[in-house]
């Protein structure tokens, strides 16, 4: 659910008439993304998206992800793509926030995907890393080892209420991970956030990647272990290795996977379910957030956590060492 | 912010094979209408809406909104309309709801509607009151005078803590009405909520309404006093006798008002404004619909109350009695 801003009819007529995309006909906005406002705008030319940048997400940033989603479509990858202006600008602004017409993709994402979707997000991820390789805007990832302690400190005091001893327990799995993160594995653009709802399927096809407002240059295996957290579990909370499987072999058919990643992909993984886990807490105890934003279950990623704190090697999600 | 209910892709491919609408290419949840969840459907033949009604619509009213609609732009009326599946019938079931799918409506609603378009308002009006007349269906307004009561019950104990005085000041004036309240002007099928963001315009030009999901049997001219309320009243809750005016010429030049219409009309108003101020209150004092609807100002509806409840006549709304 996400319409922060309203926006009046005769404002986006103004803004779009910056543009070269038709007439406009109808705007609704739409339940897509949790971080921006998002609007369908329907023109003579066809559907569009307008995204408004609300403030979870730094203007200074912006010129990096929308010139990477141009960068990443030049080169085959199929995503959403920022509309330029007249004066060849893909950035404006409506209703006093940064805005951008991004091209409107075809596509459905998946509420249960089987073993064959994470297969196509396996080949999509490393194509995409591929793609990316020689990107040459830098990010760096807030939400990396660095960025959890400061997580940790701001909801450690409440989240005992979440689960009895869940504090004393991820301020050990932290310190672990803090000590034990793999610092010299190969570095890239990764989308950081692919979810199920960021990836688009037409029948049983991937169509396209959507979402890159979480994009930032870190290590392209951290990238699988997000993958792996949010697509190969199932509702009861276990691991599908038949999924994983799919979506390891599958990615590592596109883009060799080095010795050195398959060995950091436990810790990895372990990183990733740290991550979701602790901003879902930040967003269980935001009461501002809550009116507007349907909160997403953080022990989800507690039991994914305890998973991969059982992993003895990679052969445990499924493929060779 | 309106929707309450996902849909997989899976199933809504299954209930779109009903239909001859075309490939489903892709669709997304909208913020339109807060009482039943709506889909934009993007299919090779075009846009669509897929509705799914919620519980706050009664199933059984179904058939007479969705054939009103038939109705209405059959006689020149646009305002979209239930496509047909198959086998025929306006009306399926998607995610264990009642569904229709919907014509998609080009047009967008204004923020600051103007006089003119106030006046292009009264003649819609009085063009559907016209083309609605010799409706078959009849609906009950569940929520004129006779639904009062049962409301103001139900806030009553609270609703001093939103204004102090408000539940005493509520009781005479509903009690008032009780007593006031016109039963003989000419009746037939109303709107009931044509507040700004159910009407469409395309430029200033009006180019169709929406949202018939309130729509009922009742007094013509109790749906102009709804249209005075959510039209014609500034920001700052002052009447603006230039839009007042420009809306009940530009209706009477379709339909003329009758003397005892006319004279009704400052009765309708305060009705009209203490049913909104009683639905507001409801949802005020729901914290389950909170974390979902953005609730409206009740106030607002009782500050429109005290302008209607110093009028003298017609005159008072800019028009001649």
């Amino acid at each position: 659910m996400a319409v922060y801003t309203d926006v009046a009819a005769e404002e986006l007529e103004a803004f779009l008439a910056g543009y070269d995309i038709g007439e406009l006909l109808a705007y609704k906005g739409i339940a897509e993304g949790v971080e921006n406002s998002n609007f369908l705008v329907h023109t003579s030319r066809g559907n569009f998206i307008l995204t408004l940048y609300e403030k979870r997400v730094a203007a200074a940033d912006l010129p990096f992800f929308l010139s990477l989603m141009e960068y990443l479509a030049s080169r085959g990858i199929t995503c959403p793509q920022p509309v330029k202006n007249r004066e060849r600008a893909m950035l404006g602004q409506v209703a006093g926030k940064p805005a951008a017409i991004i091209t409107f993709l075809d596509g459905m994402w998946l509420r249960r995907p089987a073993p064959g979707h994470c297969g196509a997000l396996g080949a999509a991820l490393a194509k995409l890393h591929r793609a990316g390789a020689d990107f040459p805007g830098k990010r760096a990832n807030s939400l990396s080892v660095e960025g959890w302690r400061p997580l940790y400190d701001a909801v450690a005091p409440r989240c005992d209420s979440v689960r009895p001893g869940l504090s004393a327990g991820l301020a050990a799995e932290l310190a672990q991970l803090e000590t034990a993160w793999p610092r010299n594995l190969p570095q890239g653009v990764i989308h950081a956030d692919l979810f199920p709802d960021n990836v688009f399927f037409l029948g049983d096809k991937l169509s396209g990647l959507i979402d890159f407002y979480f994009a930032c240059t870190d290590a392209l295996a951290y990238d699988l272990a997000i993958c792996l957290n949010a697509w190969c579990f199932e509702p009861d909370h276990s691991y599908n290795v038949t999924k994983g499987r799919s979506l390891l072999q599958s990615y590592a058919a596109v883009r060799t996977l080095s010795p050195e990643e398959k060995m950091a992909l436990p810790t990895l993984a372990r990183g990733a379910a740290l991550r979701f886990l602790l901003t879902r807490l930040v967003d269980w105890f935001d009461e501002r957030g809550s009116a507007l934003v349907r909160r997403k279950d953080p022990l989800e990623y507690f039991r994914k956590l305890r998973f991969h704190q059982a992993v003895a090697s990679v052969r445990d999600y499924g493929i060779d060492e």
